[in-house]
This record gives structure tokens, C-alpha cells and sequence, in this order.
């Protein structure tokens, strides 16, 4: 992407209504935009962001057979009677709106009800279990609340998967493929090492659920974890689960964390509440085991440009940035911009996203400008290294560039010729 | 795909509910799941089908350097009032909620106001202009009725772009680019010869604006056409665009259509009631011009479907069908499975989707789901088929399948070995 044709601009200023790093810094790089408190527009560079994330998910949710489909926003309020969901007193994050005749809907912060009615359609037998279905969906939340920027919206965009069994084994044997499966994502984001998977508060079903929480600073949470990292356990249910463990509370460490996942088990009781049952072998009628499994997608970018960054900006890992190399050309003879478009196509074409800084601008912006972005390689090119046939490479954390020549660059930038 | 890991299933009921041949069809073949009147959710079939127009349109965007980006559904009130369009008598398909303060928020049903005022952030000189944004976004609208089907929803998915120009002359040469992109659009969907740029009702800018109309008998519109194609005129405008163009209303001939696209020039309008100006080169502020341009994804599906099927089922242009090929394997002997599992492994290696019916149900209903679903190339594998070295091929569209051998059927469907 050649910035010289892209809208937005980076900004010195740090926006005076947003409490939170994550929001100012993404809004001051130009990769979110504010449209009220808690709901904000994501640009070409945001929105790439969001699709790298997204692509890392689907990729591991289809691995462990999850099919991706998508479930609408609008919700009749029949769907959530059943099961209670629809009383404000229980669900506190409703939007609702009505329709031309007076009929109440709502806008669906969650999907359990609605997929179970979906999978009522489909499932009659035990041949048709388990199934497990999965989408990204804007999520509307009435919070009442929103000052953590994207790492809690109004309106957000979420990985929602459901699983559903015939038993509760086949329930708990998938549900434990799924923690293996989120636990590779936070890998692949590059917070592997400071995320937990955490004993949280259960349901009517089951005593714990589980949270992933991250270790972070901006964080609404706090993590109890013991000295080898191989306990972790939310403040919520800290006096219940060490005495189950039977560990000493005093010898967990505290520290602030942001949830980043959080998966379920629902048991048979949507499936009795809603009615919904299936035929088993001996053709007895059965309630259907659910599970449900969250992964907060742009959240999960609030949270790695919070725990990413420095006071030049953001540092994106590699497998999530929106452009792997940030091309800065200094000057524009015909030469050197004849010599950079060809960097520019030849990294292109080996499928590295390139931000290519072809702007008629000072030197020292296109470097902060580098910086504020949080691109992972910063390759400079100017009439004194065109003059030495060399390129200028710096990773977006060093302090230090080297003089390289081609052959050595693109073997940095992982092209292979 | 594996059908016998899919979770929707064909049904032979007509849903009683649906008046609309595209969401009986599409409800039949497991496509598309009733949420409610105008409200659908996409199965994983759906979903494929959704992908495959978003992925045309996506290019055909790009194309013209529309830069892709994602809005809020959310608005704020403020943003809408500049303009008179959050009256509900101006704008009569509002959906509008509260949030916990009780301030009014509505749900977005277009983004013209949205767009202009988050442009202002970014556009303050002749320089940055033009500009092209565009976005898949799921469009909310009250409509009092909804009885089309996926052809006019409450919840829908729409392209929608935007391009901001300093004048006149720029905004008209991009908006017969976009003319022309969305002509490719139409033509790779399958509805190009069918398919025609009208004249409809212009507002305050312009006289008229342009929709994209194609024949069919579901659709809601009526299309006035002369003999060799050349022009069509929609029919709230017929009188003043004939007299215009002098033409001789007689000599056309009008057709039931649905519109597929629509683009209007709002020119300076938007810009002087949000005040939103950019600098010229004189260093005068100056207004800018602004046009729009929609593509109901989700109707153009419903469209496609409504022409293209027949009494056995939905008929997929190839470019957005779920998958090329339907392979049926009649049997299950070892022998058998080897290498119908090895012609689908063959097939999803060289890119080509594949439906692999490997249910242990009847051959007949292989056929008619095969039919339903509307797959372009159906392949049969048999013990018979098998002992003669041989597979049955058979498009969508033909009564008559032959016998060929591999080379041949990989040829016939486009792998390159």
C-alpha cells in the first residue's frame, strides 16, 4: 500500500476524550476512528489488523472442524424467553429496538439461544451430533461503561463458537481440543507466554468455567498465578479453587489482566430449557450438550497495542501487523524512485505486505511515522544508500540499522528466490 | 466439504411461511436459515456463496483504488441531524435504541453522514483528494414489509463505497469508472446480459441518479427497455428521461426487475449541511463532492437464485457457487472410498471446491441434492464406474452425463496436471 494514496494520517496529538492507550494510540497511527464512547470504525489499517487476526482463528477453528457460518443481529424475543435471557434484569446489555408494527427485537450480544433454535432444524439424531459451528459477528453490548477503547466496545467484533454433543464426555473431550486450539491463537498472536488459561465462575451446569486471561496492565482483571505459571485463577473464584487445589493462597502471585477468551460449558441446560432434544441409539429422546467458546477479535488488538508499544508507538507482532516491511523512501530522483518501486513490487509480489512511504514528506516523519505504526522492518532507501547499492534495515524494536545489499535483505524479509 | 460432517440437511418441504421462490429454494438447500420476517442467517453453504460476490466485488473495487475499511452500525444522533436524515419522517427505515443514559443512538442503515464526518479528519487540502472507501457491512433497516426473501431484508449485507472529489468534473469521471466496475461485477456474477445501467430518481444535486437493474420476475421494479438494449429507463422517471433522450415511450418495451446496484451524486450537498470543506489550491475553502454507491450483496444472491433454477433446484453461476464440483459416491467398498476420498483429496488440492457426498444415504437423494443445491458439475462415483476405470460427469444444466475417463474429467473441469 503506497501511503500516498491512503486517507488517514498519523497524528501528534493524543485525543483528549480517550482514557486509554490502546484507543490513542490506534486513533493517533490512523488505524481506528472514534464514532462514539465504545464504538469505533476501523480504517484500511485497522481493518487488516483485524483480518490477520481473524484469518489466525478461522484457521484454527477449522482445524478442530468448527464450520463457519453466520448468524444475524437481529433477534426475536421469543428466542431468549425460554431460557429467561431476554429480562433486562438478567441480561444487562441489551440494545432493543422495535419494529414498524410494535414488535420488540433485540440485537444479539451472544448467539447460544439463537444456534440452539437454528440446530433444532437439523439435529433429530445422534448421528447428527456433535457439530460444532462458529462465526464472526458484531456483537452490540449496552455497557454502561466504555473507556478501555476497543479492549471493551459497545460494539465489537467476536470469534463465537458452539459445540454440541450427545453426551457430556464427548462435551468435555471437545471442550478441552478447544482450550488446546485458543492456546495455539494466543500463540500465533505473540502473547502466548503471558496468557492463562484461568479457573473462572461457573453456570447452573458446571462449577468453573474458563477464562484466558493475558497478562496486561489495562486490564479490568486480576490473575492469581502461582511461581512456575502453572496455575492460574481469577479473583472471582481465588477462595474456592486454591482450597479445591489445595494450594496456599498466599503463595500466588497477583497481577492485572485482560480476559481474551472465554469458553463454557452450558451443559443440557439450554437444550431443557428451549426444549430441543435428539434420538439417541436406543431411541429415547435426550437433551443436547452445549458449550460455547468466546474469542474477543478486536479486544484481542486492544489488548497486544497495549501490551505492544513504547513511547515512539506501536510495536505489532509480525503475524498480526497490517504490513510486514515499512518502506520509507528519502528523495525522489528518478533513480531512486524507479529503484524503490521495484523493492516495492518485488516484496509485493512474494506476498510481503509492504507500507511503501512515497509521500512528499521530511525524513524525520516518515521515520516516526514508521515508529508510531509499529511495522516489524523499517527499510530505508536514499540517494546515499542507492550511491553504495546498499538498503537500510531496522526491526521496529532495535535501535540500530544495518547497510545490507539486496541479497541480504530479502533473505532478512524471508524472500526466497 | 464432507457432507456427512455438514451440519443443514435439504429439505423436500416448501417452507409455509415463505412466499418468495429465493428463500424457499435457499431455506430447501440448507443455504440460508429463517431468523425471522426479513432476518436470515447464512449456513456455512450460505456463507461460501456470500464470500464468493464479496470476493468479486472486493477486486472489482480495489480495482479502482476503493480502499476497504469497516464503519460502526452504531450512530450517534448528532452525526445525522446535520442533514435532516435522522427524522423518521425523512428516513423511514430507521432502527434507533438507547444506550444505559438514554441517549438516543440509531442503527445503521446507510453511511453517507458517518463517512463525510470521519473524512474530516483526514481531508483538509486539495491533496488529499480523491479519495474511495468502501465496506461490506451489515445494513439494518426497519422495512414494513419483508416478504421477498434475502431480496429485501431487514438485516442485510450491502457493499456500500463513498468517493470524495474537489470537483465536479472529478466526481462524474470516477462515477463512469464505478459504472464500469460495477458492469464487471455483473458480468463475473453471471447477470451481466441481463443486467442494465437506468436511469431512476436524481435529489438535490442531481436529476437523476443510476440504478442497476436486472430482469426478473420476482423483482419489485418495472424496467423500460428499447429493442437493441441500449437504454432502460426505470419507471418513476420514464416521462422526463424519454422526453429528454427523445424517445418514443411506445417503442419500449417494460419488464419486471429488481435493482442490484444503485450509486447517486450527492455532489456538494452532504458537505455544506456538515460544513465539511477542504482547501484549494488558492487556499480557498471549498466543498466537497461526494458520491455513493451500494451493491445489496445479499440480494444480489437472492437474485441470482430467483433466475437461475429450475423445478429441481437452484442453478449456481460458477464464479459464486458454493462449490464447482458435487461428487457422489454410490457405495461404500473399500475400493471404492480409496479413490473417490482420492479424487476429492486431487480436486481440494488443485483449488477446486469440492461437495463430497459421502452420506450413507440413497443414490437418488445424492441426485436430487445434488439438483437442490445447484452445483455446477455433478460426479458420480459407482462399483460400476469403478470396474470400468470410468466416472460420470454431468453439469447442472444437461440431461445427459458421459463416461469419461480421469484425464478427461480433470480436464473437463480445469485441473492442470
Amino acid at each position: 500500500m503506497r501511503l500516498s494514496k491512503l486517507f488517514t494520517k498519523t497524528s501528534k496529538t493524543v485525543p483528549a476524550d480517550e482514557p486509554s492507550k490502546n484507543a490513542q494510540l490506534l486513533i493517533q497511527a490512523g488505524y481506528i476512528y472514534k464514532v462514539m464512547a465504545g464504538v469505533y470504525a476501523y480504517t484500511p489499517l485497522g481493518l487488516r489488523v483485524v483480518e490477520n487476526i481473524k484469518t489466525i482463528v478461522r484457521e484454527e477453528m477449522n482445524a478442530i472442524n468448527g464450520q463457519e457460518l453466520i448468524m444475524s443481529n437481529l433477534q426475536p424475543k421469543s428466542t431468549w424467553e425460554k431460557t429467561g435471557r431476554w429480562d433486562d434484569e438478567v441480561v444487562d446489555v441489551w440494545f432493543k429496538t422495535k419494529l414498524k408494527d410494535d414488535t420488540e427485537v433485540g440485537l444479539a450480544w451472544s448467539h447460544e439461544e439463537a444456534i440452539m433454535e437454528m440446530m433444532q432444524q437439523f439435529i433429530h439424531s445422534y448421528k447428527d451430533l456433535p457439530t460444532s459451528v462458529y462465526q464472526f459477528q458484531t456483537k452490540l453490548r449496552n455497557e454502561l461503561r466504555a473507556k478501555s477503547g476497543i479492549m471493551r466496545g459497545r460494539e465489537f467484533l467476536m470469534k463465537d463458537m458452539y459445540s454440541l454433543h450427545a453426551s457430556q464426555e464427548d462435551m468435555d473431550q471437545y471442550y478441552d481440543q478447544v482450550i488446546k486450539a485458543y492456546n495455539r491463537c494466543y500463540d500465533r498472536f505473540g502473547i502466548g507466554d503471558t496468557t492463562f488459561v484461568t479457573f473462572a465462575a461457573g453456570g447452573a451446569f458446571t462449577k468453573y468455567s474458563h477464562e484466558f486471561q493475558t497478562i496486561c496492565d489495562a486490564g479490568e482483571d486480576v490473575l492469581y498465578i502461582n511461581e512456575d505459571r502453572s496455575v492460574a485463577v481469577n479473583e472471582e473464584v481465588l477462595d474456592d479453587a486454591t482450597k479445591e487445589l489445595g494450594i496456599d493462597k498466599a503463595t500466588l502471585q497477583s497481577v492485572k489482566s485482560a480476559e481474551v477468551g472465554n469458553i463454557f460449558k452450558f451443559g443440557t441446560e439450554k437444550s431443557e430449557k428451549m426444549d430441543i432434544k435428539f434420538t439417541d441409539k436406543e431411541g429415547k429422546q435426550q437433551p443436547i450438550y452445549l458449550a460455547s467458546y468466546g474469542i474477543g477479535i478486536t479486544r484481542v488488538m486492544g489488548v497486544i497495542a497495549e501490551k505492544f508499544s513504547d513511547d515512539r508507538g506501536l510495536v505489532w507482532p509480525e503475524a498480526i501487523a497490517p504490513a510486514k516491511v515499512y518502506l520509507a523512501r528519502l528523495g525522489d530522483s528518478e533513480e531512486l524512485v524507479k529503484k524503490a518501486d521495484e523493492l516495492y513490487d518485488r516484496l509485493q509480489s512474494a506476498s510481503i505486505e509492504v507500507l511503501y512511504d512515497d509521500r512528499d514528506v521530511r525524513a524525520g516523519q516518515k521515520f516516526a511515522d514508521a515508529d508510531l505504526l509499529g511495522i516489524p522492518y523499517r527499510v530505508v532507501m536514499s540517494e546515499k544508500t542507492l550511491l553504495a547499492n546498499k538498503y537500510e534495515l531496522k526491526t521496529r524494536q532495535s535501535s540500530d540499522s544495518q547497510q545490507v545489499d539486496l541479497d541480504e535483505l530479502l533473505n532478512a524479509l524471508g524472500v526466497h528466490s
